[in-house]
C-alpha cells in the first residue's frame, strides 16, 4: 500500500456515534473526508455533525465506506437490523470493534455479497491517541476485498497519520488481544476496585498502574464486558490471572514459613 | 534544609554492597564523598571500590555516616551482629530499606545512644533512576537527630540531585507503600508468572504493564518477600487484591447472565 496522503476523499457513514466514533470522525474530517453518522441515541443537535436519524435514509446515502462503531455487545443486533436493501451501490463495510472474530462472522453473514469487507482494530483511544496517532498500532484483516483502491484509501486514513499498520487474521488478533488488552483492562478494573490513588511517595511503576486503572475505567463497562464475552480466548486469561495470583501468594507464604523456621 | 550542593564531603560506610548500594555509591562518589563498603560477599576485587572485609576494621574507620543497605530479610541479623564497640566517634546511622518500621525499631534498639539515626527510602532504583534522580521521591524520618548539620548534609546528597524530599513517619510510609509499591511488585510478579510479553498489537496500557512486570522481576525475590513479611500493612493489601479480582469476575459473570437472559 502506498504511504502518504491519498487525494481521494471518501464519503464515510458511521453506525454508532459514541465516544470512540467522535474521536475517529474528528481526524477523518480533518483529512477532508465527509462523515455522516447514525446511532441509537440522537446526536443531531451536536455541532458540526451530519447526523441522520432514519436508518433507511442513512443507508441510501451512497457512502463509499460504512464503518461499524457500535458496542461489542450490540453489534449482532445492530447489524442484523440494518436495511441493506436501501444500499444504492456496493459499499466497503469496515468495523473497529475491540474483538474481531465476532463482528467478522456477523458481517460475513449479513453484508450483501457484492459489498467488500475489512475488519480493523485501532489499538488506541481518545486518551492514548489524544496527541496524534503516530506509532500507534492499527490491526486489520482484508476479509473480502475486490475494490483494492477503495480499501487502500480507507486504510490510508490511519497509515498517513503514522499508525503502525499490522495485517493479521481476526483469530490471531483475538488470541493476542486476550493476553494483552483484556489483561490490561482487567488489571485496571481490579486496581480501581481497590481504589488505588496517587500517594506522596509513588514509585514510577505505581504511577504507571494508576494510569492503567484510570484508562480502564474511562472505557465503558459495555466495552470491557464485550472483551470478555466475545473474545473466546479471554476466559482462559482470566483463569491464568487467578492462578498466577495464587502462585505468587503461595510463594510468599512458603518463603515466610522458611524464614520463620530459620529463626 | 538548604538546597544546592553542600561543600562538606562525607565519609560514608555502606553495609551491604548489592546492586542498590552500587547504584547509590556511584552518585555519592560523583558528588565527591568517600564511600567505603562491607558486605557478606567479597567485593574487594571490584574496580574502584574501597571494600573492607573485616567488620571490626570497617567499624573503626571513623565514618561520618554508616548506611545500612542490606536486604530487608537480613537486616535484623546484620545489625545485631555489628561490633558497635569499635566505633571511634558518634556516627549518623541511616538506612535505605524499602520497609521502614522494621529497621527503625531494630536500629533504635541496637545503635548506641550517642549516635544519630535517620530512616530513609529512596522510592527509585537502578532502572527508574538510570537517567538521574530528578523529581523522584525520597522519603525520610529524622528518628534521632542532634547533629543537624551532618544529617542535612547527608540528606542533601539526594536533594541536590533533584529528589522530591518527603518527610513522614516510618509508620505512614509503610501504610502508603503497602498500597502502592507492594501492590505494584505483586501485579508485576503476577504478570510475569503469566509470562506476558510484548505482542505486535500492544496498546499503550499493555506496554506499561510489561514494564511493571520487568521491573518487578529485576528486583530480588528477597526484596519482594521482605516487602510482604516486614510491612505489617502488606497482608491486607494482598487480601484486597484477591477480593477485588473476585468482584471483577463476578461483575463479568453477572453481566454475561443478563446478556444471555436478554436473548
Ligand atoms: N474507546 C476506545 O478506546 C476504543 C478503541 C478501539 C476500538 N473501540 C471500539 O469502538 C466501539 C465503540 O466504543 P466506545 O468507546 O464508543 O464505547 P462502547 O460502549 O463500546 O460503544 C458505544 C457505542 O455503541 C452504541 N450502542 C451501545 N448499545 C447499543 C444498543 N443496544 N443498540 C444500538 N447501539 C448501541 C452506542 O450508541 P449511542 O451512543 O447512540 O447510545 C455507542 O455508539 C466498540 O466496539 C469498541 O470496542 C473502542
Ligand atoms: N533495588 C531497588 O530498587 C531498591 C530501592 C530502594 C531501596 N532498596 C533497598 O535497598 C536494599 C538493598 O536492595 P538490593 O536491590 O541491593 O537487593 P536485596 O536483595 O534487597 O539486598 C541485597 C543485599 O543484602 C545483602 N544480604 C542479603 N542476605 C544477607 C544475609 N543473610 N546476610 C548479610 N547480608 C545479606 C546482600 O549482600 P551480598 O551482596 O554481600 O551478598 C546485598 O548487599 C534493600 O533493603 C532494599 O529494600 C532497594
Amino acid at each position: 500500500m502506498a504511504m502518504g496522503t491519498s487525494t481521494r476523499k471518501l464519503n464515510i457513514g458511521m453506525i454508532g456515534f459514541g465516544s470512540f466514533s467522535h474521536f475517529l470522525a474528528k481526524t477523518m474530517m480533518k483529512q477532508g473526508h465527509v462523515v455522516r453518522a447514525t446511532s441509537r441515541s440522537d446526536y443531531s443537535h451536536q455541532l458540526g455533525t451530519n447526523f441522520i436519524r432514519d436508518m433507511e435514509e442513512f443507508m441510501g446515502l451512497e457512502h463509499d465506506v460504512i464503518l461499524i462503531c457500535t458496542s461489542i455487545l450490540s453489534v449482532s443486533e445492530v447489524v442484523k437490523s440494518l436495511p441493506f436493501h436501501c444500499l444504492r451501490k456496493p459499499t466497503l463495510f469496515a468495523d473497529v470493534l475491540s474483538v474481531k472474530e465476532h463482528p467478522k462472522q456477523i458481517l460475513l453473514q449479513e453484508v450483501p455479497e457484492d459489498s467488500d469487507l475489512v475488519c480493523t482494530h485501532p489499538m488506541f483511544g481518545p486518551e492514548s491517541g489524544k496527541d496524534g496517532w503516530k506509532d500507534l498500532n492499527f490491526m486489520y484483516e482484508r476479509v473480502r476485498v475486490r475494490d483494492e483502491d477503495l480499501c487502500s484509501t480507507f486504510l490510508n486514513i490511519f497509515e498517513c497519520e503514522g499508525c503502525k499498520m499490522i495485517e493479521m487474521t481476526c483469530e490471531e488478533h483475538d488470541r493476542l488481544a486476550a493476553q494483552s488488552q483484556f489483561v490490561t483492562h482487567t488489571i485496571g478494573r481490579i486496581l480501581s476496585e481497590m481504589q488505588i490513588t496517587n500517594t506522596p511517595i509513588d514509585t514510577k511503576g505505581f504511577e504507571k498502574l494508576v494510569q492503567v486503572a484510570e484508562s480502564a475505567t474511562n472505557n465503558s463497562l459495555d466495552l470491557y464486558s464485550g472483551l470478555f464475552m466475545h473474545n473466546r480466548f479471554a476466559k482462559q486469561q482470566m483463569k491464568n490471572l487467578e492462578s498466577a495470583l495464587q502462585r505468587v501468594k503461595r510463594l510468599l507464604e512458603a518463603r515466610m514459613l522458611r524464614e520463620n523456621g530459620d529463626k
